[in-house]
């Protein structure tokens, strides 16, 4: 067996001091691009690999973030991955992935997580425990919890940041498009029960629907599942049209799709004519000619800024940890019909 | 500063000997849930961390796949992104993203993932040179090309293994499909040209429309791309009604879907009537009530299967690279009018 080629010998090699071999490979380090050619061409042809693990050790860097996820299905997430991703990537960095299993507690994969050595935890549709939090904080590896806050209260609060949409802002957004649209019978379709994102925006829809003089007509929970939405919109509408919900505010976009699946293939029910959808997220398929729903829009790439700004900030000083609202935006297209 | 607490500490503490913590914290190895439960308890009540890092210096081996994928706006790749993490992490493994350019070479990427001493690599949706394909070879880290064959040929067909599906024997399906459906004028709408995945579905489809005494009547690209699939389709039908075409196979469901946008929303097309649409991938957004997408579809859980059984025994022993050609089946849904 050949002795590993060492960084002197691509140094040599490249005709180039073995700083400048360093640099290369050090994510974010100064280099021109002649010489990071150079020392590359050299490296491949001496197989040389530079040991970033090693390296981790001697700087406790492993510039690695674990990205802890559950429900891929809900189309916001996809985008989630990429954008943070590339945003991680281009500072140096990569998202590992932790698949939980849907409305579990994360304390299953945190050893398994903290065996890695990871700079920092994003967490994405998956709870946090104040015992988890508890335990990052212990160790000094930073958590921003993604697109959900805690509602543990206690310990957890102060152990971990939030990036969040203003939820409660875009509820009550959703209220008073249609009121002043004039629907009058609202129906609002819930996601997983305790979910910060499912009970802030319910919360924002009903203040926003009674400081106008309105109140909630129905509620159904579809626990953010295309399957569940569907049939939680069939007992929606199973009464009288008379007495059926003219409206219907749905907690993410994922079930405002089924439900606008079963309204029109399967009730024959007219959208936005009789009855008005609206969802939350604005995924990709939001915008899709089939469905053009209206929709309160969270804004990912800024979400995803301030989880890679708390983190970067969190990992280079004890900082107290925060909590970041993002504001919403009111993405209007073909579900609510246009103003009198 | 205290120090940090040791594996021994955690025994004392846990009252269970040091091989059970040992145990506890390496992937796959053996111990009961009574003392599992135990270790954690104690590990975290003394904020112990188990080095993986440092163990993977010894036994040489990180526990980390590299993923590299680019355009996820693919609704194929999250699903195979989900899929491929849970049953890696079932295995004691995680996946790290690795996001390159659509269409660019990873190369520039491959001196960032050998850093990680990554034990294997997948690609897809990312183009492999025979230089990464080779320096990946040289220092021994198995790479595996998920739904992508080299076109290369030459020494990237050795350096790596692959995982496709039957492509060739998807578009002739599709082929048959619509010539026993009635349908007369095909046209196929391609994905990125030099891709594998689209030239093996359209090389299918035109023999198998041969095969039946037919030939291609039209083709456009659409790159994979939702915008430009849409501005392919408008050329395609910008004819006529009598000559325009009446089938449409598409390069996969996500420019199915886009076709089926403006054939019925832009152009008043009556689908399957008048026109029919085959997609290819079978995405879950091809089952939504508004789409009903007949299509070839991709067996995801075989395909990630087959990629980890790869990667497992690359990894384990010397063999020889292979490809893995995984069956297709057609999904018949509400696009292509039943037979007669």
């Amino acid at each position: 067996m050949k002795t590993a080629p060492r960084a002197q010998d691509v140094a040599d090699l490249a005709d180039v001091s073995q700083s400048a071999v360093s640099r290369t490979f050090t994510p974010g380090a100064s280099v021109s691009e002649a010489t990071r050619r150079k020392v590359l061409a050299a490296a491949q042809k001496l197989g040389y690999r530079p040991n970033a693990l090693a390296r981790s050790l001697i700087t406790r860097r492993s510039r690695i973030v674990a990205l802890v996820m559950s429900y891929l299905e809900n189309q916001f997430y996809p985008l989630v991955i990429e954008k943070l991703s590339q945003k991680l990537q281009k500072e140096g960095y990569h998202v590992l992935m932790f698949i939980a299993e849907v409305d579990e507690a994360a304390d299953g994969v945190l050893a398994e997580i903290l065996q890695y050595q990871v700079d920092g935890i994003v967490m994405a549709s998956a709870m946090l425990s104040s015992n988890v939090a508890r335990s990052c904080a212990e160790v000094g590896v930073p958590v921003v919890q993604f697109n959900r806050v805690s509602i543990l209260g206690g310990l957890a609060r102060y152990a971990s940041s939030s990036v969040t949409s203003d939820n409660y802002a875009g509820g009550q957004m959703a209220a008073r498009l249609l009121v002043e649209r004039g629907y009058r019978r609202f129906a609002y379709l819930a996601g997983l029960e305790d979910s910060s994102t499912s009970i802030e925006r319910e919360r924002g829809f009903v203040d926003g629907l009674h400081e106008l003089g309105h109140a909630l007509h129905r509620r159904e929970v579809g626990h953010y599942d295309f399957d569940r939405a569907q049939e939680a919109v069939r007992r929606l509408f199973a009464d009288d049209a008379s007495i059926a919900p003219d409206a219907l505010f749905a907690g993410n976009d994922h079930m405002a799709i089924a439900a606008l699946d079963v309204l029109r293939q399967e009730l024959g029910v007219r959208v936005p004519q009789d009855v008005a959808v609206v969802g939350f997220d604005d995924v990709p398929q939001a915008a899709w000619g089939a469905y053009r729903l209206t929709t309160i829009r969270q804004q990912v790439e800024p979400m995803v800024d301030a989880t890679v700004a708390l983190l970067r900030e969190q990992m280079h000083a004890e900082l107290r940890p925060r909590d970041i609202v993002v504001p919403c935006t009111l993405m209007e297209r073909a579900t609510v019909r246009a103003g009198p």
